[in-house]
Parts: structure tokens; C-alpha cells; sequence
């Protein structure tokens, strides 16, 4: 068995090394952009250019180094028969969830106020919280959604949860299909964004939608940056409606050096870090799923091109 | 049945409006330093006055407005049998568990440094967590410890649990006793101490116990500033073994302006807000409380005066 590693890394061997470990009897290369076909059977990717479809014509799947797969399904000659295997969790769930809850308590409770006090060395006592004033909505219930809903609900949160298709999540009141988006949104103060990014979730984040969030809304924006209209968010936040936004991921990235969200104090901003793929955590996943897919066995997490995730 | 409220609290019919609502068949008194006994039968108490109990000497019970009944206790003519009954939990375990993780993330995440990279206009990633290095002491296993250690495991932590008495916790590894204090200090790096304030637990968090802890650790105090012993915590900081702590408890209180703990910036200063009382979910408990004990049914969370807790 073969196995490509194609991933912008300067120190390939870091994945290469332990992928030989745990697949003793595969062949490991690392894409070379001016080398030959290997004739590879499985590849594992990261934003792969189209040069590798065109040159390896014998893969069996490819496995993506990440839970969204919008950057690979974006390569024009990706044969559309060939099986895509997306990231499942992998240990960035509870970071996502941990990131999510962070955020909220820096609106909700107020935490950079605190942060100035102790700068001023001042001593004060702000309203506790409600919780029924801070009701959550999570926008996507994949392995994510669901860790990050079903944390909020932990801590006695009100959750709602949307989704494209029905879900049923304990202690979280669920709303699916475009039809439903409204009751969602309308109960929703605090949007938290784990959608994948598809051609129906592109943009979502509009006028439109954040309008219909209650009023002093919080945006949270772990998903994509092409899910958020960013002229939209910063009007809302000028008209008052949207109170803070904490965003993780945006529409050029890195956020260029000029974008007006770098000065906002209404907006926080972290470099794409909410989660991060975690290596021994994803290299175990992929090579027992390269493993099983080579003994015939079957395997989750195959990506379904008509939906786009 | 006659009740009778005793706490600082400038406007106390926030208190007795929504007891009467409870209890409408109780006549329900506000303390008055100058006036006559009222021959309460139950008395809901913050802090109160020796006076308290040389006038009303038919009490059957005084109900805690918080978790921690030191103060109480410390009350030097309090009637050593009369019932004592803390506040069991009522919203406040879900705060410290919240907080407890903001602030686990602000040093396990870097989150400062995300903030100051934003003022200053940079997208810089810092290198990933991971939760192997990041293990979490929880001292005290009570309602609040116990929520705390759960929220933790349940985001893929490994968490230890040390408490007076055994605890079996699912997902934590519990120790117990002073025999088993070490060995919970040194697989610990983040310790969070949520412990009651007793003579056994009172400066517990000294420079013996301190050093204990795994390299740069991280001290959580939402138990009692007596808890802490404040020039130990300064000397490893200085000598370099703990790197951060954050303090929401203080020996003294408001925190003095001269305090050298506001200007460490290892250290993140919050004024006693990690879990507050909410007045809805306290008032239904403690009412609750009354009418059953009235009723002669048996009630839960009299405090055990020879634990001091």
C-alpha cells in the first residue's frame, strides 16, 4: 500500500514518521510538486493543488486533514467518483466547545470589564447573570454543534440548535430545514456558527438573518468566513442590534492588515484557532481508517458531494 | 410560622416580597438592629449580628444565604444545636464551572495574547494544547467541586479530585485524606480549590503544597481568600514554579488598594464573582426548605458543625 502526504507543512517528517509508525507496512511519500506519479493508493491532504489528481490516477480515497473539506472539494479536476474521507472530531470538538464558552463569558458576564477594573485597580461588583438572557443557538449539529450545545446545555444554558436535517439533542430544543431558521434565530440571542460551508451555507450570516437575532445578539463565528457577510455584521453592530461578535475565521485569511474589524471593540478577534487538528489525534483516525478501508472493512466519515460536507 | 430575614442588603423587599409569594402563610419580618425579638421561627441569614440569637430564642432553624457557612459559624454566641442549613448549589455550581474554564483557557489557550496581538493588528497561531499537558486538581468534591471536575472531564481534561472524604467521581481520579495530597499535588498542574473554609482547610494553599504542583502551574481560588496563604502564592510566582493564578477570593475584601496582587500581571484579579446567588433559585430552595421542615419532613444540606461544613 502506498500513501501520499500532501500538506503545505515545511517539516513533512513530522506527519510521515509516525504515519509509517502506525501503517508499518505502507510506502510514505511526500508530494513533490516537480516528482514523478508514485502511483499512490491512499492520499492524505491539506489543500492539495490540481497537479495531484492529474499525476496519481490510482487513488483508492483521500483523506482530509481537516472536518471541512470546502478547500478540497474546490479543486476543479477532483475525480468525482473518488471517495473523500473528512476529519471526524479528532480532538476538536471540546476545543471548539471550550473556545465557544470562553467567548460567551466575555459577553455575558462581562470578563474584559473586570480585566479594566484590575488595570484601575478598582474593586466592583457587576449584575450577576441570567441565564434565560442568554439563550444559545448553534447553527450546525455535526460532531462539533452537537459537543459545543450539548457543553452550554451542561452549564444550564437554553440551547437551540439548527440544522439542514432533523435532530434530536437532548436539552437542546432543535429547528431544521430554511423554513424553520426564523423560530430559530427569533429565540436566539448568542449565534454560534459551526455550519460546514456549502453552496446553501455560503453567506448565511446576513442582514437579513442577524436582524431576526434577539436584541444585543452575540455572533460567534467558528464555521467559515465566506458564512459571514462582514459589511452585514458591522452594520448590525453600528445600529446596536449586535452587541459583540467574536470571530475565529474570516473571508481572507490572514485578516488583511487594514480590515476595519482589527479596530472594533465590539469584535474579537483569534487567527483560525478555535480548534486546531491535533496530529496524534487526527494520524490515528486516518491511518486506521486507511487500515480498514485496505482490508475492505467499511469507514465513516465519507464526504457526500451533493451536500458539500 | 414567622420568618425572619437578616441580611445587609439595602433593599431587603427584594427578599421578603417574593418569601411572602413563597410562603403565604408565614408572616415574614425584616431585621431591625433596634427592634424587639420577633420570636421567629426560621431565620435567612448573610453574615448576621451576635444580636440575632441573644434576641430570637425560638428558632428552629437558620437557613445560609450562600455555600460557604464560615461566616456563620464564626458567629461567637451561635446556639450550638440549633440547625444550620447552607445553600445547596442554586445556580452557583454552574458559574464556577463556567468561570473555572474561562480562566483554565486564559492560560492554557494564551487568550491574552490574542488580545494583545489584536490591539496591535497581528495574526500570529501559537502552537495547539494539548489536554495531556493541562491536568486539572479540583480540591473539594461538594456540589460545586463536583460540577467543576465533571465540566472539565466532560471537555476531554484529565482531572484529578481531592476531598476530605472519598468521592467516586465518573472520568476523575479521586484522592482523599492528607495521606493522598501529595500524590494528587504532583499530578496536578492546574489546581482549582473550591474547598469550605475550615480550621483543617484554612491555609491550605501554602508554599509546601504549592511546590508540590507540576511545573508552572496554575492556581483557581473560588473557595475563601483564607484558603490561600498570599506571600507564598507571590514567592512561587517569583521563583518561578506556579506562572499564573487567578484570585476571585481575598483574605481581605473589597481587595485593598495597596495589595501587591493588583499589579502582578500572573495574576487575573476578579471581585468575588465567580458564582453569585441568584435570588429566584436561592429564595425557591430555602423557602422550599421551611415548608418542609414546618411540615416536619426532613430536609438536606444542615451543616455537620463538627466538619465545619
Amino acid at each position: 500500500m502506498k500513501v501520499l502526504f500532501v500538506a503545505g507543512d515545511p517539516k513533512p517528517e513530522r506527519w510521515t514518521v509516525p504515519i509509517k509508525e502506525l501503517l508499518p507496512e505502507a510506502e510514505v511519500h511526500v508530494w513533490d510538486a516537480n516528482g514523478p506519479a508514485v502511483d499512490a493508493d491512499y492520499a492524505i491532504v491539506w489543500q492539495p493543488p490540481e497537479q495531484l489528481f492529474e499525476r496519481e490516477k490510482k487513488l483508492k480515497a483521500v483523506f482530509n486533514l481537516g472536518a471541512g473539506i470546502d478547500g478540497l472539494l474546490a479543486v476543479p479536476n477532483l475525480p468525482p467518483q473518488l471517495p473523500i474521507v473528512r476529519l471526524e472530531d479528532a480532538g476538536m470538538s471540546a476545543q471548539m466547545a471550550e473556545y465557544v464558552l470562553h467567548q460567551l463569558l466575555e459577553a455575558s458576564r462581562g470578563m474584559e470589564t473586570y480585566r479594566e477594573q484590575q488595570r484601575q485597580g478598582i474593586w466592583k461588583i457587576h449584575r450577576p447573570i441570567k441565564r434565560s438572557e442568554w439563550p444559545v443557538g448553534v447553527m450546525g449539529l455535526g460532531h462539533i454543534g452537537k459537543r459545543v450545545a450539548r457543553t452550554l446545555a451542561g452549564l444550564d444554558y437554553r440551547v437551540n440548535g439548527w440544522a439542514r436535517s432533523k435532530h434530536d439533542l437532548e436539552g437542546v430544543s432543535t429547528f431544521s430545514g430554511t423554513e424553520n431558521l426564523p423560530d430559530f434565530l427569533q429565540s436566539t440571542r448568542v449565534l454560534v456558527n459551526t455550519l460546514p460551508l456549502t453552496d446553501e451555507t455560503r453567506d448565511i450570516l446576513n442582514q437579513q438573518h442577524l436582524s431576526q437575532l434577539m436584541p444585543n445578539a452575540v455572533v460567534i463565528n467558528v464555521g467559515r468566513g465566506e458564512h459571514l457577510v462582514e459589511e452585514d455584521l458591522i452594520k448590525a453592530i453600528e445600529d446596536g442590534h449586535v452587541a459583540r461578535a467574536s470571530l475565529d475565521v474570516f473571508r481572507q485569511e490572514p485578516l488583511p492588515a487594514d480590515h476595519p474589524f482589527w479596530q472594533r471593540p465590539e469584535i474579537t478577534i483569534t487567527p483560525h484557532i478555535s480548534a486546531r487538528t491535533l496530529r496524534d489525534a487526527t494520524l490515528e483516525q486516518i491511518t486506521g481508517k486507511i487500515q480498514a478501508h485496505h482490508n475492505g472493512q467499511p469507514i465513516s466519515g465519507i464526504v457526500d458531494p451533493s451536500r458539500g460536507y
